[in-house]
């Protein structure tokens, strides 16, 4: 539990969050604490199966997550990545109310603070703040989307390794080589060439200083 | 101009796009005719190309659009398509006002409605409505996004055409196979195998009844 002890006080960092777009005034500051509860989760724990109805919406104060689907030959496709300040939820399945074809795992033992999709609707119908906050919240994670489907259709997976280098530099480090490659959409030991080529290339460049 | 002509009227179409959601008030209505303009694209006619800043969100009256991107081999990679009543910009350079990678073109004579930034974000600060249907459009935009990154990462060509068809029926026959096959990540060789596949399993069901 050296991990939760380290945390920031969570509320805090939630608080924190939606100030970088449109702090909230004291009212909504208390909704927000009534509202959103905390769950602690350990290394390899599910907030959601395949098959459940994703009932909350995340957000991750420590520790990662991996959201993915599994295919007809038990094979794990990386979605999304989410770690410290990131918000997650499969979104489908949340606002439809349907069951789920994903699962949301945490790579890493982890505290979220969660919030029921009917309380998300009485915090967007009383209070504007929060239409406006999540309006930026899901421009952001739109824009994410976005970049990742051009990287997909558009690029080698090279290219797509270097532009999650760049993305998730806090990440590259922290999950292992067959999570990465499933979210590139290729093999482990193809990722494993790849990041030797990185770093050969690297090694080269010092070498000639 | 016969295209022109047969066209709902163009504002009224728009004001019913947001009932929808929460229609607006007759102010928020007037503001919607002062701030929206209406824009007449022929085929082969583009919105954005690479290079400029995406400084409008486009709202589609009439024809189709497709955003792709070409990659150093001069290849096309098509992201998304925009038909009746959908809604399209590259958010990336829209909301950071950065310069696109993009291409948006008309692949039918078509008609939009396009408001700017500043505009967008006038509507935002005076009126909570806009606030709250583009809360909702981004959403919608968002499960669109997360269905088409799990069928690109997880599924093989054959369920991503098929996908497609549920998806978009009703631009299945508007679209040439070039479009649709760079769309699924294929060649159009391939996906006129899937065609021709897919349409002897139905005439085989035929001959059995």
């Amino acid at each position: 539990m050296e991990h939760v002890q380290h945390t920031k006080q969570p509320l805090l960092m939630l608080l924190d969050n939606f100030k970088q777009f449109f702090p909230l005034d004291t009212n909504e500051q208390n909704e927000v604490k009534r509202l959103f509860t905390q769950r602690i989760v350990k290394r390899k724990g599910f907030l959601l199966q395949e098959g459940e109805v994703c009932r909350n919406y995340y957000f991750v104060v420590s520790g990662c997550f991996k959201m993915f689907a599994i295919d007809t030959n038990f094979r794990e496709h990386n979605l999304q990545f989410a770690a410290e300040g990131d918000w997650i939820a499969d979104f489908q399945s949340f606002y439809n109310e349907e069951p789920s074809s994903l699962y949301i795992e945490a790579v890493e033992p982890a505290i979220v603070l969660q919030i029921q999709h009917k309380d998300l609707l009485y915090l967007y119908i009383n209070y504007h703040k929060f239409d406006r906050n999540f309006r930026i919240i899901m421009e952001q994670k739109l824009m994410e989307y976005q970049k990742r489907i051009l990287l997909n259709i558009s690029t080698n997976a090279d290219e797509r390794y270097s532009a999650f280098q760049r993305q998730y530099p806090h990440l590259i480090n922290r999950l292992p080589n067959n999570q990465i490659a499933s979210y590139l959409g290729i093999t482990s030991e193809f990722l494993s060439k790849i990041r030797k080529k990185a770093s050969d290339i690297k090694e080269g460049f010092k070498g000639e200083t």
